[in-house]
């Protein structure tokens, strides 16, 4: 079993900021984040996440002044890992970064920058731009269309590759005597040429220490799903239940063969949201003391950036509207909520406290036991090769599932008790990508 | 006197990487940058310095792979400096960033995370890419001209200032119990639309602690002057001679006035490149070894990069030739070399060595003594605020300057004993800006 660790500063919940242990200034704390951090580590999970957002998210001041997670004030992933790296020995350092609205030399190199810093322990979630309010910060007037967004994450994915490879492992020789610094014959100049970017190269940083970053993708839409099964070393999705997460499952996995990847090189993590209490009275007391603390107009208005669409018009104690219209954001959250709004007979209402508090994760509840049979379950019935551990309040949720759920799942063996290696890629059971030139005409063909 | 140090990774010298003293792979050790970061801040060193460039510079791999100092292989600068932010304490942390090829929604967040991250120590140095090989790595397929470099990296200050101002200083009540996270009447959201970028807004990252990270402008030509003259609060330059140093001192100085500023708020940095030694004879050493690893062809080839033109055809015994093409890359430096060379009475050979060694700026070399007293010299002869110290070999040339000429600039007390303040401005003594908003409508005027 394989688990990331979500560090949404104030924990994922939308009402975590009003929890009086919950630190006043979350997304810029870095002594804070430090800490969660290092809980991770001790936790052994694989890896901290990092979400992200090139804009704040929606435009209402007045609406958005009663929350803290729409991305209001939080440090850039692609820094913060760096100063994470050094504050941490083993875990993976994962990091959402845009393709849509982004340069790939940029990303590139600070991605390389962070493998190198952390010694091989960096990833990165390749995400297209779900929501428009980015495209106001970059220059555009609109957000490009979902596919074309696709087609760009993929070609983007590419040229990051390319730049990745464009020093052999051994091109450096550092040869003082002689004067030769590198091979020229192990350099590569990329010289890409395509429908979105233009980049000669080579990068101007050595090759990653893991080869490339760890992939991971997070779209679960057709076409994130595509996209996965092409170039995904881990794929992050938001499943609801088990039901659905073994069909997701299933289906990614089988794209992964169709492009013929062997697909157990690809490992799909279910997001978890968890509320862990040492007895279920104390979880459930933890949930009904969040639940309070929902303010309700900033959860329709999570709910309306989630469909696309405004609902807040129609009877709160009754159900969505049959009719939705379509949208260019985020399309999988979207069907996924709609899908179980109907199938659980929800009303708005009712949706809007699912959304406020997981946002459309599975939601887990119960004792350490309890906790740690479902997460077994999961794994055991094809519907997760492991989790992103969302914590709904930082620090008691990861700390609470750090000292009362790892102990459980490795008492049962279902998880590591140390660390076996010290790159991502090894805590994964991922091989190194080979540099191609490495690689055998035959076996490269 | 303020001091920052240059941490190019093997030390300034073209043929550093050759010394036996410098580590192997010095671009990509961070343990290597790390000790140096904590070595400057031990000789108590305003801030550490990292230059950048968007690409390695040159394309031709035969000679570049005889030089270590292309930019071939090290981080990028701010993925680096939030990891150097937690190894050290006080010190601050200046990194370049291109206004050329960059946007400035991401280089708005990065500093102002990195500002957060280090409690106020963040510094950005406003360069225009002066190099075209970066124009290949981002889309373009020339790179635009100098005067319109400048125009775009005022607009994308202005866009940053805005950016950074999004939020006023306590826009974030975090009221708890009525659910009010911010003020949104302490919103500002940019909406800019210039000639080269349309920027909505807000940040999603709060106001930095310094109010803006210290502005660094570091081009020397006409429009760079006028540029540093409107919005720089430190200017970096090489200038070889303490004539020109002052003749540039005076012209930048004016120029603040003239802008309505006082020049007292604008400190003038200048380029050191030091040999240092417990004596004279030990520092003309540590030069004549360098000087023995220079390869002759990287040095002809750093040359041509400089004055944007090869003279390779020429004798290198002889002068350079009277006439010499324009250039659309950088233009300060390369008027710098032309008039020294010419008043100087350098050969090809002379001047190749000169800019494999200091590439232009002011070499000092000497007892710790001699090094004090120039700088003590220029300094009280107008000719700099300070100097940006760029070591000719690391860890050498900066170990040797913090435990020889340090201590001698304290004894004079010519140099701070103790950092007074905690942020890179209070080291400068530089004000905060404080946000419009709290800004009296006639004192903002």
């Amino acid at each position: 079993m394989h688990l990331g660790a979500m560090l949404y500063p104030t924990g994922y919940h939308v009402a975590a900021w009003r929890d009086p242990d919950v630190p006043p200034r979350a997304g810029i704390d870095f002594a804070h984040l430090s800490a969660m951090a290092r809980a991770a580590e001790r936790g052994k999970f694989d890896f901290v996440f990092l979400a992200d957002s090139l804009a704040v998210r929606g435009r209402d001041l007045q609406a958005l002044s009663r929350t803290a997670i729409r991305y209001i004030g939080q440090f850039d992933p692609l820094t913060l890992l760096p100063a994470l790296a050094v504050v941490t020995e083993r875990i993976g350092l994962v990091g959402s970064a845009s393709t849509t609205y982004n340069d790939p030399y940029h990303i590139a190199r600070k991605l390389a920058s962070i493998d190198h810093i952390s010694g091989g322990r960096a990833g990165w979630n390749l995400v297209t731009s779900q929501n428009e309010d980015e495209a106001f910060n970059f220059g555009a007037d609109a957000h490009p269309p979902h596919a074309e967004r696709y087609r760009r994450a993929a070609e983007f994915t590419d040229v990051l590759k390319g730049l990745w490879n464009s020093w052999e492992d051994d091109a450096f020789v550092n040869d003082k005597a002689s004067g030769q610094y590198f091979d020229p014959d192990k350099v590569h100049v990329l010289g890409h040429r395509g429908a979105f970017f233009s980049v000669r190269g080579p990068l101007n940083v050595p090759r990653p220490p893991q080869g490339f970053p760890v992939l991971v993708q997070s779209g679960s839409s057709e076409d994130g799903k595509d996209l996965a099964a092409r170039m995904a070393e881990v794929v992050f999705t938001a499943q609801p239940t088990i039901e659905e997460a073994r069909a997701f499952y299933a289906d990614v996995k089988a794209r992964i063969a169709r492009n013929g990847r062997d697909p157990a090189e690809v490992k799909v993590l279910v997001g978890a949201f968890p509320y862990v209490g040492r007895t279920r009275q104390e979880a459930e007391d933890k949930r009904a003391r969040l639940s309070a603390l929902i303010d309700p107009a900033v959860a329709l208005s999570l709910l309306a950036t989630q469909l696309g669409s405004d609902v807040s018009n129609h009877p709160l104690d009754g159900p969505l509207p049959e009719e939705l219209p379509d949208t260019n954001q985020g399309k999988s959250r979207r069907a996924l909520l709609i899908e179980m709004a109907r199938r659980e007979r929800m009303t708005i209402r009712q949706l809007c406290e699912f959304v406020a508090a997981s946002r459309g994760h599975w939601t887990l509840m119960g004792d350490p036991g309890e906790i740690a049979d479902q997460m077994q379950t999961w794994v055991r019935e094809g519907a997760a090769d492991g989790f992103i551990v969302m914590p709904p309040t930082l620090p008691d949720g990861l700390v609470s599932f750090v000292d009362l759920v790892i102990p459980e799942l490795q008492r049962r063996d279902a998880f590591r008790r140390e660390y076996a290696g010290t790159t991502l890629r090894e805590h994964f059971g991922l091989r190194r990508p080979p540099h191609p030139a490495a690689v055998a005409p035959e076996a490269g063909a």
